[in-house]
């Protein structure tokens, strides 16, 4: 099984390039994470890696390695910034594995005791909402 | 928030120790990959870091670095070896994370297009049939 190419034109590609707006928690060389606009849970995160890979199938050791060390902030930071109980993390592999959009990303979802993620509803969360949750995730950052 | 301290008493700490069997898919200095007993899918594996870690949130650096690289190889594996459409990661923390055993750990899940993946039943799956399910693993595990 050949894993399909990299195709540029995906919107977190554009994003990476600065030609759509986001909402940013963290950047460095190698990695890039903001907020999911349709987040399962409040402060629903996403984590990236800057170089293009299309998921875990093709991305080269380093930037993997980068991107689970984001990760692994991310969590921490969720559970200051949300006071959250714990932290699902969730990578999808092509479209049968759930993947969407196709460069890697690793899903960091705030979870609270009793309380499920919501479901894909199609509809983006309110601005201004994701900004404030972007600031908290942003400031509990600082800490880690 | 502090995590929850190690405790070594852990079904998948005993795992790693040999105190109780398992259907071994992989092992190197760092790692170790196993078939869940509950599969969500055929080839539902597990892949854990063999120092002590509970999850995310407490794990060193270079222990979710070999942690992850061996669910990459663990992925490529069950495309091949479960001729799978795609594959999804999933890493849970803590009880409201979706943790039940708390020894890091990432499950990989073979997927195929319009299959769901299974509800938990709390029913082992055959035992014959996970060692079939494991050899087909080792053996595309050469080609990696």
């Amino acid at each position: 099984m050949t894993t399909p190419q990299y195709d540029d034109q995906n919107i977190f590609a554009k994003i990476l390039r600065g030609e759509i707006p986001c909402h940013k928690i963290y950047e460095d060389d190698k990695t890039f994470a903001f907020l999911d606009v349709m987040p399962k849970a409040d402060g629903h995160s996403l984590v990236l890696p800057k170089n293009p890979s299309r998921n875990i199938l093709d991305v080269a050791e380093d930037d993997l390695n980068a991107v689970t060390a984001t990760t692994q902030k991310i969590a921490k930071a969720i559970m200051i910034a949300f006071e959250a109980d714990g932290v699902t993390v969730q990578q999808n592999n092509e479209p049968a594995g759930g993947q969407e959009v196709y460069h890697l990303h690793f899903h960091v979802l705030p979870r609270h005791e009793g309380l499920p993620l919501r479901p894909q509803t199609g509809k983006m969360a309110d601005n201004d909402l994701l900004a404030g949750h972007a600031e908290k995730l942003r400031e509990a950052l600082k800490s880690i």
